[in-house]
């Protein structure tokens, strides 16, 4: 079965983004990570920013951002928790991005929300802790916490997200058809097998 | 760095030993399953048979094999467990198999035996229920056990026995520089995917 639809999960700071505008660029195909982001913010009512940041990660330590964001916002008078609302969202969002043609979707647990359609290849990212460290100060700059807190806290918001929605565990290789360590074989080649393996099923 | 060794750990049915064979054949390089078995015997003083069915898997129901296994056997001498005495020499045997060459080698957590050589290439092969249950039907038979609780048993004792020496978690993809699925890619797909890792990392 022809793979046309890419979702890439991956770690913060491990290249995962990068692996797949690659291999979109190299397949001439959409990639959707700021526009999913849009579309998702245009269909709640949430800022993108909002959407950027709790798309994908339970909440952190300030609850305050639930009770602000909820102002005005539509889903919250349904009764359901602003997560819950933005979860329901970016699933619609994604299906519709899927049923749109071939493309490369970043991030948001499309893996799990596509898991029934059989034209997906689900490929995981991931990378070091040293290798993600030096990457995150190189793109994202300083901050006042060090580069490993940074990590710990955006892997944890990520897994508990995900084993919330999905029921599954985050980064377990079963949930996906290939998993691929860019500290350990390069962003571009990474890009380059997927790309392979795309074409290899079109063949 | 060139990936000279190449470590294939598998789900129990998964055909990852078919893709390491392949892989081993391609590249025209040792294929290590039964010769290590074979070593690990004869270093030990085990029955291969006996290495083969303890050598990955924690230990099963009965409890009578590690009396028996021990009869006469030198380790057992220096207060060492059944199955630690047999870890340490797979251990000796896994990294003297590495020092000889570029080679596959199946099982056994190579991953981790080699886990600070860089001249390495860890990939974890999985699949779905469906096709492992198929798979061992066809390859090993029927049995008076259904072929579900065949697989649950043998991913109990693997997983057990992982972490049990190393620390890690079974299957997390973090552990491996690649993972793939053979229901999802094909046994063919995988070793082609194998092949060409490493020989771009040649280039």
């Amino acid at each position: 079965m022809e793979k046309k639809i890419i979702t890439i999960s991956r770690e913060f700071g491990s290249g995962g983004r990068s692996v797949g505008r690659k291999v979109a660029e190299k397949l001439g195909i959409p990639f959707y990570d700021k526009e999913l982001v849009d579309q998702v913010a245009l269909e709640s009512g949430f800022a993108p920013k909002y959407v950027e940041e709790n798309g994908e990660h339970s909440p952190g330590k300030s609850m305050f951002s639930y009770a602000f964001a909820s102002q005005g916002v539509p889903g919250i008078m349904s009764g359901l928790s602003t997560a819950d609302f933005l979860w329901n969202i970016q699933c619609n969002v994604i299906m519709q991005l899927a049923e749109k043609g071939p493309c490369v979707i970043v991030g948001r647990n499309a893996d799990y929300i596509l898991k029934d359609r059989s034209d997906c290849l689900h490929a995981f990212i991931h990378a070091d802790k040293d290798f993600r460290a030096d990457r995150i100060v190189r793109l994202y700059g300083e901050s006042e916490k060090s580069p490993e807190s940074r990590l710990n806290e955006k892997d944890k918001r990520r897994r508990v997200n995900y084993q919330h929605y999905t029921g599954r565990t985050w980064g377990e290789s079963r949930n996906y058809d290939i998993c691929l360590s860019t500290s350990r074989l390069g962003v571009e080649a990474c890009a380059d097998l997927i790309v392979a393996l795309v074409k290899a099923n079109k063949e």
